[in-house]
């Protein structure tokens, strides 16, 4: 076992759990909210902007570092950590996702688009499942064109792997479980993510159940190919798929929870609604092993984690707060916050003349140094600087949000977790 | 006086002299090169990291600040230091050449787009003067066609001032002296600038002198408004003109020269080579006043700082070495330069398993944390970290040349400067 995982608080009348994750490049207290690098890089800030924030751990991406600057590139640095001047702990995600995102993204123009074009700054649909239903990730629609290339197949999946074409130059390439491991081990994360199908909210049962089968099949061969070319310190987290099916998420929860992966993952769609989502979690967490940590893949509104941690999540991503920071949307303690998704919007001309900084009960380096005025300023007029102090902001945020949320677990209490954070 | 002006060193054989400039927001050593905040932001950099890189002055903008966010904002928000959280000396332009510049550079499309729309990282023509000879900023040429308000000129020119269109909105705006000094009284800089005329290379001597006599006048009206309206600790530099006319250009120095400016500023066309400019730089600095600190506008070169400092000024400021980075063009030492102008390109694909910093010599946060591999990977990803780190090394650039060139007047050598420094 590469990564220990010691689970030291349980919140009574919940499944939630506090612990400590401990890797070779360091401990993660969780609940843990990680930061996201898709290509190597938090968006706007350094590994110091992230230590000052206490950020504990990152996840890069697999599909997008192994196009630029390419798996080999990055191991010939002495990897990821190395590459990017990163000491802590790094995810890689497998690259399955934004495989199967290329053909929906494009053909629909429903969103999807910042996880392939990551310098878009798109908020339309959330990362991986989202609550997002207009989004539409099936791989048998996933014969579409492609604007640099029209005609042809942009991304086309077998019982064995799947075939696509870089959205960067065109090129043909191909994907399947061994490839998509032994590029993560050569990236050399802490901890890695199976290869897996996405399947979507739009997806029928039998599609569903199809997919689902081929992902459990592929586990297997990730897990025999992770023994072959892991480095020590190196985990495999293995996915949960199944949409919003019960029976599938049960069955799945079940077959990926008995292969010897490290952790394990929630996948694929998470429904239509949070309902559904809150379903899906409670159906598949119970089933899987205790004593193994649990991601939910792409989540990252407040009231979802919250929502998560309760039914037995320890570990989420998303790329939204930091998204929501480039666009404007700023973070704030439910007292001053606009709406329940606890954002002001910084454009707004009512902050033109605002001397307080954007939360005032905020330790970040942002409120200690900046006011509203000038933040309204900075991103009216797009200066650069605009975009680290607000990522800045929003990620402390996010940090603080799971601190409180690790102290409510640790304290007993019943998880009254949403109502009290950020006051 | 505001500011006092201590010269501690001068240079055998030639006219470089040293210096320390006293004023309310500290002290600056001279020769000194300042950082660019168009916008009230240098690009990419907060003043926690222009401290670290040594940055000692700051200048801001007038026509762009008094359009966004206003200077009444600014100093109802107690003015620019404190909007920008900049506790060190601040200078701004008086916004002349930004209005003159409006016309021309969206009539012939030659360039001086980055000075009115900063956002755009063209460096086809350098600011206010630079040593390209493509462009034409001669008032008579300046009824153009705004993009958007067709058939409406967008700048015109009379004695008493400017009446423009605002490139944000099309807003009818007028500038004159007293306007434009009271604006920098309201954003409150230690060192303000006349409201000038500039004129172009293309200008022929007859509108040349024109418009030096009325920049004459204007100088005048300059100072009375600064005497009724200035904060105490504010400055005012006069802007010497004449484009590249001998007679002109020892008329404006005596001119200018003789009136109660505390410091004095080279503007306006420095003709069509950099012999011409060592021209006019010869034939003005010997009549200024040698008590007086002396700011050429718009220089930023190495070659043309060196070739300035030993005709005898003070003061440069220059956008370029941050746009470069911005372009992947980061500044090197003599030994690793591939050309005259010290630079590499990041982009270039033979640093793409390059493990060594951007240069070896280098003291800045970026060559203390990042391989070429990585900044090159960053600069062909977009990231927005890359515009951070590649400004930080080349600002840190500029900081280290101008003290090679201090440390070179006070040694007393005969200022073989542009050999010896980053070597």
């Amino acid at each position: 076992m590469s990564l220990t995982f010691e689970i030291t608080a349980r919140a009574p009348a919940t499944r939630a759990r506090a612990g400590i994750l401990h890797t070779a490049h360091g401990d993660i207290e969780t609940p843990a909210f990680m930061a996201v690098a898709t290509q190597a890089a938090v968006k706007a800030l350094t590994p110091d902007d992230l230590e000052s924030i206490g950020v504990q751990l990152v996840i890069a991406n697999t599909y997008h570092l192994a196009l630029r600057p390419g798996a080999d590139k990055i191991a010939e640095l002495d990897g990821l950590h190395a590459f990017m001047n990163w000491q802590h702990p790094l995810m890689t995600d497998s690259g399955g996702f934004q495989v199967f995102s290329l053909g929906a993204a494009i053909r629909d123009g429903v969103g999807k688009i910042a996880d392939i074009f990551p310098e878009e700054d798109t908020d339309k649909v959330t990362r991986r499942q989202g609550d997002k239903v207009n989004l539409s990730l099936s791989p048998r629609h996933l014969v579409t064109r492609s604007p640099n290339s029209a005609g042809t197949p942009l991304c086309r999946i077998d019982d064995d792997g799947v075939t696509f074409k870089s959205h960067l130059d065109g090129a043909v390439m191909r994907l399947d479980p061994e490839r998509a491991i032994q590029i993560q081990h050569q990236l050399g994360a802490d901890f890695i993510l199976a290869f897996d199908e996405c399947t979507s909210p739009l997806d029928t049962y039998e599609y569903t159940r199809a997919a689902m089968q081929r992902t459990h099949r592929w586990a297997e061969r990730c897990l025999e190919q992770h023994a072959k070319t892991r480095r020590d310190y190196q985990s495999l987290f293995g996915i949960v798929q199944g949409g919003a099916y019960r029976d599938l998420r049960e069955e799945s929860a079940r077959a990926i929870g008995r292969l010897p992966f490290e952790g394990l993952a929630i996948g694929g769609s998470l429904g239509k609604s949070k309902k559904e989502m809150h379903a899906i979690l409670d159906w598949t967490l119970p089933l899987l092993p205790d004593a193994k940590p649990r991601h939910l893949l792409g989540i990252g509104e407040l009231q979802d984690i919250v929502e998560g941690v309760v039914r037995g999540i320890d570990l989420f991503d998303c790329a939204s707060p930091t998204r929501w920071a480039r666009n404007g949307a700023l973070l704030v303690s439910r007292a001053r916050a606009e709406n329940a998704e606890q954002r002001i919007s910084i454009s707004n001309a009512r902050f033109a003349l605002d001397r307080a900084p954007i939360d005032p009960n905020c330790d970040c380096y942002t409120c200690q140094h900046f006011s509203r005025a000038y933040l309204h300023h900075l991103h009216r007029a797009k200066e650069l600087i605009y975009y680290r102090l607000a990522s800045i902001h929003n990620l402390r945020f996010m940090m603080r949000f799971m601190r409180e949320v690790r102290a409510a677990i640790r304290a007993g209490t019943r998880l009254e977790i949403a109502r009290d954070i950020g006051a």
